[in-house]
């Protein structure tokens, strides 16, 4: 392992992290929340001391940066930046046990949004922006953050496009431009494009300027985390439409979005994983919609709910309008699918993904293919391209991987005793970086019914299901660490 | 497709059918049940009208038979089968809705377990002893009985062979003796001393004759129909310990008894499925009776239902000493995801199969070590042997057959309005052939509460578990009944 080259990375990630907490000081002194201003500055001295160190101790000649390196680094990253992030909440006071400060932190990173916290109304402004803040940090930082910042590393764009690839199943977003640093660019444009539009029409709903940015930072971030106790409920419908609309654009491949700008209104319109994705969430409303058949007053009114329901739950925002653990079981159940699948690839949700749900399926279809014609020579295409025979095989060790660590992470979270349905959900809202479950971890509760272990369990839960598992499920193995 | 030859295949798969029913009729004319031996009687006439029908339909030379061919016979023989055999429940008036009959029937032959029956008691004994015996008629049958009879079918050993690796993802069974028939043979040696030997010991425990050998056809065909309404509950610990036993030994791959008998006791000892199947059931059965301290009276108590529900569970028969509706979540958790795994390949348990869990996890720490060492050649090595990369794939697309197949259907039984738990258990139920689930298909409950559109899902369901998917997924396919 390369470990200066390493520490010089992680180093440099959370220079980037303090830089983006100044803000949320400067809030709290315009506040007056004198806590909040001494636990961020407290927590800057602590990040720049451990940066000074880090780079003291990893000065040295560039050198060399392997795959492993680079998906180590990732994970390490997260959980360094996650353990000095939840400093301001931890110091402040605002969260007085430093694991749940953890898990809320990284649950911000992960964009998953599930909380610990009973209520939300009357903390500290600075805290609060800084919590929605780190949706927006981590919803982009997967795709192009860490991207920008690793070309500045000097590592070669071999891990970078390794990285991607691991992201990314469907279109590889490293496909936008040769360059990669510009691919960044042109993903970050979009990005804050989709965030701006976003605060402008929440603002035209009347919204409060500090609410309808800390809002945007949950929805495009596609995280959750809101600033009222009933998350969106007591917003007006336009507000909710408003949302509804842009964490459905969050959930489609951003690279939809670059060839609409460069007016490849073909290719978009043809790409099979939008094509699933707008289908399976155009079915899913309205399915829900005919099963709440007189739910709710008016037939308006419980397309709003279904609608903005199956949005945050397919492109695992975790907002709520309603308290979908009262609907009838199919809508539940179409729910807990949907937390399955999960957003586009190269998006910002989470979750399996679509493109590789149409990866699995055709593969699939070609297995049953196989047994028909033996003889045939049969390739998967997704948008008329073949795919690798080793996509194919990384798709379906994903799955693997996926399906052991959901079981797993169930076993040892049952520990704390708690029914079948609030584990299993608490298991995908986390590893999915959803957020809200059912049950116990429904819409209206939050996760300070588990213990610490479990939160631990969930805490890496969140992080493997955000970096894709593989940057996290490194760390754990030997051969990761064993000198050549 | 080679429509004569599987029209005769599944004639003479009827025709055996009928001749196992004979048993049943004396039993129900013995003990003066006549609206049941008139049940059986008709039953009889409609099958040997049918095979004769078929017959005559499809005679003609003897010719090629394909892997296609091969597979849907099985899928629609097997319907068959369970259509016909459902009638004595049918027209008896036992159980008078057709869709309970079919359901109760391939529950039985899948050997599922699963019942829409409130209660078993005082049903006539004949019916009793047919619903038990397609336990072990569909335990024994997918394995070897199809395989026998295949063999008479003129069919060459390609097809077969063809199955029999579809079915055992482990040590192959086909590999015993070169001979098919001879293979089919000793393992019905096997099972038949296994069976004969069940008898002897529960006769031991002062069980009447007729008791005896219906618990051994549960039990050792893996199934779970008991003949009392508590399933095993009132019956005394050495009867439970006994058929604990029993499971367990059940659960093995047939391939470990063949290798005891003609001493080959070091590969048994070493087979890396039998060695993951034994360490779960301990495992499990230990952590279950820590979880359980204090809800028995004494730690045997403890023990004998911790290590009963494990054996019935891990081995996907289904039987209950004891409602673990009611236990702690940590061991419900447990007996959840026994539920997925299973018992091994090559034994007469259904489940994802242990063999299948061993070559996923082989293959995912193959994933992660190619990641650090992308050049090295990695292989997946099984028993000392290095397993195919066709296998591997084979294992994959099965992990996805079953996932995806379990999502639709929890998807599609969930439009009656159950709870997540209770569906995703009926499910997994259904689909991993143990019979029952948790809340209202617990132990003490049935599937009576699920409507006719979701017992059919459920029935599907149950063949596509027991026959590992591909027999009944071909017959969906299009290209299976394309003309060339």
């Amino acid at each position: 392992m390369n470990y200066k080259m390493m520490g010089r990375f992680i180093g440099k990630i959370l220079m980037v992290e303090a830089v983006f907490m100044v803000p949320a000081m400067a809030i709290s002194l315009f506040e007056g929340e004198f806590e909040s201003v001494w636990a961020f500055l407290w927590t800057l001295v602590v990040i720049v001391l451990a940066v000074g160190l880090l780079m003291w101790l990893c000065r040295g000649p560039k050198n060399k940066f392997y795959a492993k390196e680079g998906l180590a680094c990732v994970g390490i990253s997260w959980i360094a930046m996650s353990l000095l992030g939840c400093l301001p909440f931890y110091l402040s006071g605002v969260i007085p046990d430093f694991v749940d400060a953890f898990f809320e932190i990284v649950s911000g990173f992960t964009t998953t949004g599930a909380s610990i916290l009973p209520g939300v109304e009357g903390l500290p402004k600075g805290i609060l922006y800084w919590r929605s803040f780190s949706h927006w940090l981590g919803g982009m930082g997967v795709l192009v953050f860490l991207l920008a910042v690793s070309s500045m590393g000097g590592s070669d764009n071999g891990y970078t496009m390794h990285l991607l690839r691991a992201e990314s199943p469907g279109p590889n977003v490293g496909k936008l431009v040769p360059k990669m640093k510009k691919t960044a660019g042109i993903l970050y444009f979009i990005y804050i494009l989709l965030t701006v539009l976003d605060v402008v029409f929440l603002l035209l709903g009347e919204m409060s300027l500090f609410e309808a940015v800390c809002t945007a930072f949950g929805t495009v971030g596609t995280g959750g985390f809101g600033i009222r106790n009933d998350s969106m409920a007591s917003y007006s419908p336009y507000i909710q439409n408003v949302c509804t609309v842009f964490m459905l654009l969050c959930g489609v491949n951003f690279t939809c979005f670059y060839l609409l700008l460069i007016r490849q209104f073909k290719s978009v319109f043809r790409d099979e994983e939008l094509r699933l994705y707008l289908g399976v969430v155009a079915g899913s409303i309205l399915l829900i919609t005919l099963n709440l058949k007189g739910f709710y007053d008016t037939f308006g009114e419980t397309l709003r709910h279904a609608a903005f329901q199956v949005a945050t739950i397919m492109t695992t925002t975790g907002f709520a309008t309603t308290d979908y653990e009262l609907w009838p079981g199919f809508s539940k159940a179409i729910l807990l699918c949907l937390m399955i699948i999960g957003a586009s690839a190269g998006s910002t949700g989470g979750g399996f993904k679509c493109g590789r749900v149409l990866l699995v399926l055709k593969s699939l279809r070609r297995s049953v293919q196989r047994i028909v014609h033996p003889q045939k020579v049969q390739v998967v295409r997704v948008n008329g391209q073949t795919i690798e025979e080793k996509v194919l095989q990384n798709t379906n060790a994903y799955l693997a991987a996926y399906a052991i660590l959901i079981v797993l992470s169930f076993i040892l979270i049952s520990v704390d005793g708690h029914s079948i349905t609030t584990n299993l959900s608490a298991v995908l809202a986390c590893f999915n970086n959803i957020g809200p479950g059912f049950e116990m971890v429904g819409p209206t509760c939050n996760f300070a019914v588990y213990g610490t272990f479990s939160k631990l369990v969930l805490i890496l839960d969140m992080l493997a299901g955000r970096l894709e598992i593989f940057p996290i499920l490194i760390l754990f193995s030997r051969t990761t660490w064993a000198h050549r």
